[in-house]
């Protein structure tokens, strides 16, 4: 090994960090060497709609913008994820392309690729693995089929509220800073709203204790803004944002 | 057997025809015993969200609802579920709940119920298996999210064609008669509009060649609508609806 002592234990550790490979450290020891952990920039592309998916992407660190573009050439932003999250499950399976492209959308950016063929190896030989990731691909489904309800049942500001309350992950009361270096324009279309619908929704979070200076946003009462959007929500009571830690 | 020799050989066939036991029918048919066929009314409740997820359910005829409520008492429909497609998918983890109510919305139905232990016993032994419920699990998730796509980059026309053409399967072009029992406020509030916005929809799509009478629409030319709401889609020359049959 080459790589300083100090560098090589800051990446293992970061990786195993990650829930895919926390969940069973020992699986993933034996292949550690075909992992790939990489550093990016703002802005940096990463994977290209279309291309063939020789990777499943792990985020370690910032934050990565999912896109397409439609015939008529507008953009759709079908993704934002961070830290613990993963992009390019299109590499669990045989002759797939990726459907979007992914780029890093604020600051730098840290992520782990897989290749594709050795997740699939691993994936059909370990059934403990196969229903993780099973469990994974499911929750996608019910968060996607969630923000659906979510365009219909939630106001503009609860949107953003629900958005916030992911990023506090299982703390259920109390104070929280979040470092949110994307764009307006971006997560507002992340949303399905408006840049102007954006900032007057952080107005309107203003009362409950939700103050946004640049990137930092703080909130004040955690369990306030949960009383704010939850009401609206079917999985309330049953979501990750309010299971205790 | 008591069942006679015709009924039970017509209600195989029927079982048979879902993709997922299309695609393995020797696997399946050492099960088949446990697999429950089952004939329900317009209104009959088929799960209840909340109850453990204690079968997989394969639509065989007819149009299954399925529903959330907000704590705030609005209802959501996350899903209509027709011919070829499944529910219930919580039954392949253990322990898990129904996240939703599903129920017949219009006409009769008829549904397999795959046993939560025989499904789960079955995917962790046959990787091919596991390897097609994967691939269901990701292409729900991806039609998920291009539906949220959908609720920024189409028109509500747009959207209601796009509905219209998955149910030509993989007609490419001509003439093809749809039947759609489903009540007006059903299928607008799946679609992410207003009971008027979906008949607007419908006298916007006129000109196409779309007839609807009643709860028969009739499209007369494929290609037309095709032109109208593809291009303002990013899934444009990869869908479902694009692919030769």
């Amino acid at each position: 090994m080459s790589a300083p002592r100090n560098h090589s234990e800051k990446q293992t550790n970061n990786m195993f960090s990650h829930p895919l490979l926390d969940a069973n450290p020992g699986l993933w020891a034996g292949i550690v060497t075909t992992l790939r952990n990489k550093h990016y920039n703002n802005g940096d592309r990463i994977v290209l709609h279309g291309d063939t998916a020789d990777s499943l992407w792990l985020v370690l660190k910032g934050w990565i913008k999912l896109t397409r573009q439609t015939p008529d050439g507008k953009e759709s932003i079908i993704g934002l994820c961070t830290e613990g999250e993963m992009f390019g499950e299109a590499a669990l399976f045989s002759h797939a392309n990726y459907p979007y492209t992914a780029e890093v959308a604020g600051n730098s950016s840290e992520l782990v690729g897989i290749p594709s063929t050795t997740i699939r190896s691993l994936v059909s030989k370990d059934p403990s693995l196969s229903a993780q990731v099973m469990t994974m691909l499911s929750e996608r489904t019910s968060q996607a089929q969630l923000k659906l309800e979510h365009m219909t049942t939630m106001s503009a500001a609860q949107r953003f509220g629900c958005f916030l309350l992911r990023l506090c992950n299982t703390q259920l009361d109390g104070i929280k800073t979040l470092q949110i270096p994307i764009e307006k324009h971006i997560l507002a279309a992340y949303l399905g709203m408006k840049p102007e619908t954006l900032s007057r929704s952080q107005q309107q979070l203003k009362p409950l204790g939700i103050s946004v200076a640049g990137h930092i946003i703080t909130i004040r009462h955690i369990e306030k803004l949960r009383d704010f959007v939850c009401n609206s929500c079917s999985e309330s009571g049953n979501c990750s944002t309010d299971a205790a830690s």
